[in-house]
């Protein structure tokens, strides 16, 4: 945790009250939080800005979330344009068993590209609320984090040179292959960590979805999911071993296994169309405790992975960044340290919450597949019981949805 | 699976429509529905009965399986004797969290322990209903099972000749040791089995208990537990490697450890007494499918071992003896072959649930022990969630007392 050695050609040092690392959904919220209390703050991203306003991700946003973006004035095209889910859809042993969580608790899931919600971010932040961005910047480095008086560095893509920023806090929010985490000192940071030890191959397809809801197939030969995304577009999952490469997927062999996976004796074949994404996701987790080093604090993935079984990444990354812009808000415009000294533990309350339900919705989903048939036995006792036991069934919606998960 | 071989000094052959091998909990109430339907049987037992009346085994018996023997005259001192459970009581980070399951649900549990059970089935299947029995059996073998006519022989104690029973129907009750489950041919019993990796010191402590309900002490050290039995004897169980022998736990040891797994501030230390019983059991489970092979049905832990992690085997062991006494006093009484031919599906949506719910409920036990930090974590999150969300606390409350399992 040095200093920064300046380069001779470095510009003059520049100072904001926080530097932001990461233009995704976390900073760019904290950022927007920041600039609506006329609290000055820099933005770091490493892309550029058409890529982040493309980058395909998440799409499921909760209830709570929603609005506490809205509260934000921050959902006013999200409410307009995301879709309402109000049912998902379990296929296992050739039918499919329909679970009306809207219907059990009276909330519903919102379906908002993230894509979408990254592209009104960085516009209401850097457009409306003349917040500070730099793009592309490269060589991100923390430094002096254990002080009053931290600075981050970074080399300016048009200059060559590098900068200087003084601030009084970093926010990292560069997500989990980012330089923000790798500031923590290993003897402070606690890391938890947990590898599924399979892989889903996550795929886009310029075809309409073929169910009005998000669909789980459960099959010997492995999980399969169905996103709807918008009517023209679909998100698919396949499991395939961890660290399987794409070019072992040719579209047919892809179509052919969805259609086996997702098969039920009452519906058509799914609606095929051409694959504009295929990624091998390898299934892990980690959380890092505390999410706070000196004046350094991480929110979104950053601070804690989780898989996209249950959806869950980018509603703990905008968990985070509500905790973490009021809380700086309230420390560098009124003196009220608490929220940030509250942050990591006000946090993890969820984070781990929405790890615990992801591992049991693992299980869900891949057991049936293990090739262990005592798992294969547990996991449809799993599934009849959200069908047959209302109590189980209300569990389950609360933390699909993520209600009542704030304690 | 050949005709028995009928040594020269053996006694002329027996009939009897049912045998029983195994005058456990599930065998002893098979025979007795089948002797209030007067239908012959005989019960086949290796120990003596003073043995089989003092056993120390299970103690929790649910609200449906009280119902169940009352409702075939079997419940009287049960209902006049045992205790009504209406609480549990979670210790973790040395604070204590009440969770009272009887509130939630409107039911409770009942806690009976088995010896007092089997002393009040056997009396009142041999000595009121007449029922046939013999005791100290060996050498008991199966025979002809795929054919409508099946015998079994076993070795009188007292003159050490080879018996021979006829009969049509073999249930087969002898336990997760005995010889009825290796009877089935390898290639039609498909076994489903789980090993948890962890074994329990069970003991029993002539003390009274330390606090009015069941204690489950989640400690870095080791799951403890404590079940009151009667107001002089307490259960407890410690949590330790698997194989571990007795002769490791002196009893200075077992006090130390219990005080310290199931220490809280504001409670004082546990009342100690003499330990009556030191046995290391090595957590696991299996299931057999199906529960028949031809004319043996098998019963309770015959055909379905769940480790005592949520006090659910000797539940289980008396559904499928009320679905099987049923079932054959249905066929045997009137030729009414549905409750036999659905017998083991009948059985099996119950084994499973509460396999997955011990499987979930170890983790919640084990996980802070495990080592494993993110497990730590994730088992900390379940026990918050039972607190903290009233959907996930009823969910929990119905599956601890098997109540709705039945589907």
């Amino acid at each position: 945790m040095t200093s920064p050695t300046l380069h001779p050609d470095s510009g003059a040092p520049q100072h904001f009250p926080v530097v932001i690392v990461g233009a995704g959904p976390a900073g760019l919220t904290i950022g927007n939080i920041l600039r609506a209390a006329s609290v000055d703050c820099l933005v770091l991203e490493m892309e550029t800005r058409e890529f982040i306003e493309r980058r395909p991700r998440a799409g499921v946003i909760e209830e709570w979330a929603v609005r506490g973006l809205e509260q934000r004035g921050l959902a006013t095209n999200l409410l307009a344009r995301a879709e309402r889910h109000t049912e998902c859809e379990f296929r296992f042993g050739g039918r499919r068993y329909r679970f009306g969580y809207a219907q059990l608790t009276g909330t519903h899931h919102w379906v908002y590209p993230q894509p979408l919600l990254v592209t009104d971010l960085v516009r209401e932040y850097a457009d409306v609320r003349g917040g500070a961005v730099r793009f592309e910047v490269r060589d991100v480095a923390l430094h002096d984090l254990d002080t009053d008086h931290p600075s981050v560095t970074y080399t300016d893509p048009e200059t060559g040179q590098q900068q200087v920023v003084r601030c009084d806090f970093v926010a990292g929010c560069d997500g989990g292959r980012g330089v923000t985490r790798t500031a923590l000192p290993p003897e402070r940071a606690h890391i938890s960590r947990q590898d599924y030890g399979i892989g889903w191959l996550a795929l886009l397809a310029e075809a309409p979805p073929s169910s009005d809801c998000v669909l789980f197939g459960m099959h010997p030969r492995g999980f399969a999911g169905h996103m709807p995304r918008s009517p023209e577009v679909t998100r698919y999952y396949l499991e395939c071993p961890p660290g399987d490469a794409p070019e072992n997927w040719p579209d047919d062999r892809v179509w052919t296994e969805l259609q086996a996976r997702l098969g039920v004796e009452d519906r058509p074949p799914l609606t095929q169309g051409r694959l504009i994404e295929k990624r091998v996701l390898d299934m892990h987790n980690y959380v890092i405790e505390p999410m706070v080093f000196g004046r350094l604090f991480l929110a979104g993935d950053a601070a804690h992975l989780t898989a996209p079984i249950a959806a869950k990444g980018m509603n703990l990354a905008l968990n985070d960044a509500f905790l973490l812009g009021d809380a700086l808000v309230a420390y560098l415009t009124k003196g009220d340290g608490t929220g940030l000294d509250g942050y990591s533990a006000a946090c993890l309350g969820r984070v781990w919450d929405y790890q615990e339900f992801s591992m049991w919705l693992s299980e869900v989903y891949h057991g049936t597949s293990s090739g262990d048939p005592y798992r294969a036995g547990t996991t449809l006792a799993r599934l009849r019981r959200l069908f047959g036991s209302p109590a189980a069934g209300m569990a389950f919606a609360e933390q699909y949805l993520g209600k009542n998960a704030d304690y």
